[in-house]
């Protein structure tokens, strides 16, 4: 597959990207955050911004990103839009794309719904997050962030990765898995079994319920967002029984290696997944994160609506 | 009355225009259609977008339009903001004139309202809807996506339309028949007695609630949107009852003649006014309506503001 | 304290501003009002708009001002927000900082927390409103408004200004007594005893309950807003009560001199605070206050962006 071609309808999922095809989009990333902040790369563009589930960053990040590159952005207020009320979704994307915009990017609590939606429409898609399946930006910002704090993506090589926390139902996860795996790093997904899927996963992931056991072996300590409704759901005893087996506490914290950097896609809730000293803590990259998702998000904006653009 | 005149003040009716004036904006709107998005038409004007009621097509085709224009749209968000609680419609909107914005886009649920809110504040004001009054640039998109099946204007001399549903609350059905007369297209209102005016209409429209009776002298079936109070209201006796008899059925589609098209300001609730699958047939104008509607709004905004604004 | 410097680090009191230095905003402000209305002087400039407490007003009038000066305004709906769920202020605000970001306007029921979030982000950050403690855009405005009416800034020494109502509870009290000091006005605070701050003001402001009595000394009347909420906190007996003694009511207003100007910061509710007559008459200059409050900010805006924007 040409690389060049991979993103032309949308950008859904990692498996869209080869190493050579993400490479380039951080490359570029890594050109905007260097650079001015206003570009007229997608003047002309209009994007609508379609958020079925609530968010902060991930909206506010696509949304400076796309007007740093001189796009049009046209928000959807899912919740309260009549679109959303007794209209299917076919109906909903379907009458956005009528008001005649180049493409959306698109949040929603059912998986594969980006890449439906852009065959359904024939617009480009960007997928800000769909059900339990990917989270493609988020991964990307990943990589840049550790590349950065690394010096480069080839260190990535190689590199020990623990993924914390709820991965049966994270998109975080299974995106950033598969982005680590194109540069060579190693993933350890750590969870209780009620939270790991049930299938197994690609056979170059190893998965462990010992977070730790595994605590000495890790260059990297990725903490998922844990919700309130799993304790409901039965999938977990309590709280406190969580925090004390995969909480990322001070005492944890002192048994990592110096090196060791700590990830969280926020909102961190400071007590749950992490102790709020540790994700304060010099270690910690979720800042960065932040930072960076504007410049990765940028460059995945200007590579799927950059060529082609039809006045 | 001079056409060029016509407009200064605001669009808040219909009944503004006369033939010559709404083929100019349909002329206008057709230009647009085929010309290049970016525009710096209305540079430098400022609108104020003030929403009393839920809107999610009209809403965002005024800001598309205004936008395109080069016009800055500013948000009320009239349900949660502190202008609306407490404070007189008159105390809202000359608060917001104070801000020195060139006009407003509203919709509100009193009839008459942007036209006194134009008296009140001075300023340029193009209705969005009010109450069971008016929807004018519902009219003229109606009658662009008419005419761009049909192929021309003059082809809608003749022409038979019949309005379908809740003819008494609807504003649309007010707006579109005064249209169709301008440019002498034949209306049929059909609805039960009780979605039915007491009063009688204008002397160019016939009206009858029955709706297999006529189905097979109807060049148009414009379909309503039926709001759900009406049955608690004691309006209609179900919705079993209302779809028995007024709903375009796949039934009742059949016995359409080929050529017929089917039309619906939206949004649609499939099922209620028309089959979801007569919806979705090619003889359906809805996607057209939509998409017209941010060319036919376009040139709207350019008359109304596009001469005399005041730095 | 080198005047050009008071505000580099944003605009969070009136206490920042000597008299040289609230002239040199206001001055800037006249040239806003009567030039042209679209300018780049804060092009590439992005500020972020975080509103923990309902504004229309202030919300808007920053927005307008932020978009005629060239800057991009990005929105933060700080009550349905992710990030205002779970998360500390300071949390909250740094994630904010992350998206790279040139400054902030906020408002929030915590005083002193615009100082504080400009501490801890090192943003510039712009006070508008901060619980009971400072709104100084609100003071500037009020200062403008009123040099509009006397004719020059000169004017204001010696007039005789009443700020009548819930002083306790009024940042606008407290940056405009500040602000009419620098020019030589003189205050007097008129409210019932439960509302008057338990400890007395600056020695350059008077305090009476009597607002009766000193009806005939006043050049200019200041209403505040009174909150319901006062009176199930028995600060107030009754509505009835406070509109006997501290309404500005249509026979209070014939006692007042016929020169004697009435300002309010809005939102006014009529028959409380004020008679809607009265706040309607010529003498009131509510209207010109919101006018002007667009003006005031942009000069305020310019003044805190302007320099030393980094790209």
């Amino acid at each position: 597959m040409a690389n060049d071609d991979a993103l032309k309808q949308g950008f859904w999922s990692m498996g869209q990207l080869d190493r050579q095809g993400a490479e380039s989009l951080l490359r570029r990333a890594r050109h905007f955050a260097s650079g001015p902040r206003r570009l007229d790369l997608l003047d002309g563009v209009e994007i609508a911004a379609l958020f079925f589930e609530t968010s902060t960053r991930t909206r506010v990040s696509f949304e400076v990103a796309a007007t740093r590159l001189g796009a049009a952005v046209i928000n959807f207020d899912s919740k309260s839009s009549s679109l959303a009320k007794g209209e299917s979704l076919q109906d909903t994307v379907e009458t956005i794309a009528s008001f005649g915009v180049d493409g959306m990017v698109v949040r929603s609590s059912a998986a594969g719904a980006p890449e439906l939606i852009s065959r359904w429409t024939g617009l480009k898609v960007v997928n800000a997050g769909d059900g339990a399946h990917q989270h493609p930006s988020q991964a990307l910002l990943d990589l840049f962030t550790l590349s950065e704090r690394l010096g480069s993506l080839d260190a990535l090589s190689g590199l020990k990765v623990g993924i914390v926390g709820d991965i049966a139902h994270s998109r975080v996860a299974r995106s950033l898995m598969d982005g680590l795996d194109l540069f060579g790093a190693e993933t350890t997904l750590v969870a209780p079994a009620t939270l790991m899927p049930p299938r197994g996963f690609a056979p170059y992931v190893r998965a462990t319920s010992d977070f730790d056991g595994c605590l000495g072996d890790l260059d990297v300590v990725y903490l998922l967002r844990l919700q309130q409704e799993r304790i409901g759901q039965g999938l977990i005893p309590s709280f406190g029984e969580y925090v004390a087996r995969y909480s990322l506490t001070r005492e944890r914290h002192r048994r990592l290696r110096p090196e060791v950097v700590i990830m969280h896609p926020g909102p961190v809730y400071p007590g749950m997944e992490v102790d709020s000293a540790v994700i304060a803590a010099e270690s910690s990259l979720v800042r960065s994160q932040t930072r960076n998702g504007v410049y990765v998000r940028m460059a995945i904006l200007e590579k799927v609506f950059g060529a082609g653009v039809m006045e």
